[in-house]
Parts: C-alpha cells; sequence; structure tokens
C-alpha cells in the first residue's frame, strides 16, 4: 500500500508516518520506483505500536526504542510487557523517593497476598509514594483499606491480564505491548472515573444509612 | 497559639501560613497587641485542609474558596463532598469532550450496578475519555472488562466512604474534605502502583498456566 493509506490505517499523518520511519522506529518500505514506497500491514501494526507508546504512554524516542527492541527480540510477551511497564514508569512525572517504611508496608501487602514479583516492580515505588502521600497529609491508610485496595487491583489486574491473553493466544507480541501500554494509561483513567462515580454511589448509601 | 507554631503543626512555613490569611482561605487571628496575633487549633485544622485544597489536590485560589464556602455553609458532608469532587475535576488538565457513545456506555453500566448518581457526576466524563482513549488507540474496551472494573471502582468507594464516614462521625466537616482530597488524589496514584504489581503477578500465573 501507499505511504498516505499506511498512515491512514495507523492513524497517524503521513508526516508523522515519515518521522517514525526517520527515527528507525518502523522499518523502511520497500522501494519500488522514484516516487513509490510500498508499505505493509506490519508496517501499519508497527507504526500503531509507536503511536501508543509515543503518544499515549508518552515515552521518549529512546524510551520506545527499548521496548520495540525487546518486542523484536523474540522472547516473547513477558520481557517485552517487563520493558514496557519500565519504560511507562520512567515517564511519569518523577516524586520524592518513597520512605523505607511505605515500601516495607507495600512489601508487607504483597507477601499476605501471595504475589509474585520479582521484586523491581515500578508499582511498589508508586504504591509507597501514594502512602507517604497520605502520610504527609495527615490522613495515614490504615491496614484494612490498603487491603481493599489491593484487593481491588489484583481484580483490575486480572481483567488486564485477561484481555492480554486473549490477544497473546493469537500470536502478535506487538498488539499485547500496544495494548499493555494503551491499558495502563487508559485503564488508570478509567478507574479513576469509575470510583468517583462509584463515590457517589456510595456516599448516598452512606447517607441514607445514617438517617435510618 | 503563635503564628510559628499554627505554621508548624499545619505542615506549612510562616509565609505560606500568611499567604493564606491574606488570600481570606483561613480567617486572622486574634490581635493581642502589636506584634502578637493568637491563632487557635480551628486555624491549624483549617490551614490543614487549605493545603490539602492547593498543593495535594492543586485547586486554584478560587476553586478552593468555593470549597471552602461549601465546608462553611454547615450544609453537612454531601455539598462539601460534591463541591471537591467537581474542583479537583476541574484543576485536571482537560481533554477533548468523551464520545455520545462512551458516555452512554458509563451511563449504561452505573444503570446495570444500580449506582445512585445526580447525573453530572465527573467521573462519568472521564471514564468515557478513557473509553475513548482505547478506541481510538484501536483496542475498544469490551463490556466483560468494563464490568471487572466498575466492580473493582465500588470496591475502592466503599473503602473510602468507610474512611471519611469514621471522621463523619466525629463532626468535623473539614477534616472529611481533606481526606476527600487527600484520598482523590493519592488513592488514585495507589491503586495505579498497586495494579501494576499486581499485573506482574497475574502475568506470571498467565504463563505458568500456559506452560502447563
Amino acid at each position: 500500500m501507499k505511504i498516505s493509506e499506511a498512515a491512514e490505517q495507523s492513524g497517524v499523518t503521513v508526516a508523522t508516518f515519515k518521522y517514525y520511519v526517520r527515527e528507525g522506529l518502523i522499518p523502511e518500505g520497500e522501494r519500488l520506483g522514484a516516487n513509490r514506497t510500498e508499505y505493509t500491514q506490519a508496517h501499519v501494526q508497527r507504526a500503531r505500536l509507536v503511536r501508543a507508546l509515543l503518544v499515549t504512554g508518552r515515552l521518549s524516542i529512546n524510551a520506545a526504542r527499548e521496548v520495540l527492541a525487546a518486542v523484536d527480540s523474540g522472547t516473547g510477551f513477558g520481557p517485552a510487557f517487563e520493558a514496557a511497564q519500565h519504560a511507562l514508569d520512567s515517564a511519569r512525572p518523577s516524586d520524592l523517593e518513597a520512605s523505607p517504611e511505605s515500601r516495607e508496608r507495600v512489601e508487607q501487602i504483597i507477601a499476605r497476598l501471595g504475589w509474585n514479583t520479582a521484586g523491581n516492580n515500578p508499582g511498589v515505588e508508586a504504591a509507597a509514594q501514594a502512602l507517604d502521600g497520605f502520610a504527609t497529609a495527615g490522613e495515614p491508610v490504615d491496614d484494612a483499606y490498603l487491603a481493599h485496595y489491593a484487593e481491588a487491583a489484583q481484580r483490575l489486574a486480572r481483567a488486564d491480564l485477561t484481555a492480554l491473553a486473549d490477544l497473546a493466544g493469537r500470536g502478535r507480541s506487538d498488539a499485547v505491548v500496544e495494548l499493555m501500554v494503551v491499558g495502563t494509561v487508559m485503564g488508570d483513567r478509567l478507574v479513576s472515573g469509575l470510583r468517583r462515580i462509584a463515590q457517589e454511589h456510595e456516599s448516598t448509601n452512606e447517607r441514607k444509612q445514617d438517617l435510618s
């Protein structure tokens, strides 16, 4: 297909598509003549993944390159997933480092729930920073609250992995990483929005109970 | 107490405390002489709430004023909660408006779960924008995924409201709004971090199942 069609199917402009090629994020098309380069469905899939990494995930070009290298290494789902998680984490605005006490509390809840992790998961730092944020604001979180949050997070992760496993079953590790990036960013927003609606519902219930 | 002690107990500098007073966010202290103004525990509580609104919630001075007016109106927990939710929402970076289709899907899940909402909850727009984000990235969300997310959000909200109800039982609506602001911002980060850890756990399980 022509570059204009490949760009359209990828959801980017022709200028952006050319930029991805120039940066080596998408392989060159096959030159069929002075004014014609042929692109394939594989280019479209790669361009969609690059767009997910750069636009949705807000990764730097270099971080995107690392994730693409993991995807291309052919070692499968796991390493690409891990590379994407770490790259996404480094794209977030960095806060102060979490306190050892809060990291310890997060490690404890991981142990209590029997979660398997390699120990360098970026979520530990993020969760510990949030616990510090509650404490600094004078509203430290109790164990019951943290346990409810962890159980809800596990339910979210199970839904995420079910969706990813569906895709992985079809053998497309580029699509898996794309959904992982999109799902990480958009999933955070989705749960944030739904939680606000549920808060209103629960606060209405709460007030009814107060009156009864 | 002196302003230096009030500032310290509020977790802000004396300059910041004075700024809050100048902006009318904290009432003036009682003048006991040319060089002495007396502040009370009520000033400290108010300063902590103002700090939560401005620093943690990133509200503008004007938005903070509106929330404080709702707290001071004495109409209780509900209106202050609602004012804070809307103010927090307006402090977020605004995206494109959500599509009517995605808003409709969010309304459907609300109806299916029997959630009570007044219909203008800012979470509807946020959740609908996230659904649009998935769709734009070529990874539309199916109903099962959305339902799992909504159920997890309800579990989070129940933990939030239990913590708020504990405080409200002690009759401090300023503290309730403070926890609401801190909990909204920090709770989003907490679940985001825990979800990443749970994803790693679930993906390890997933791979084990693949091998068996």
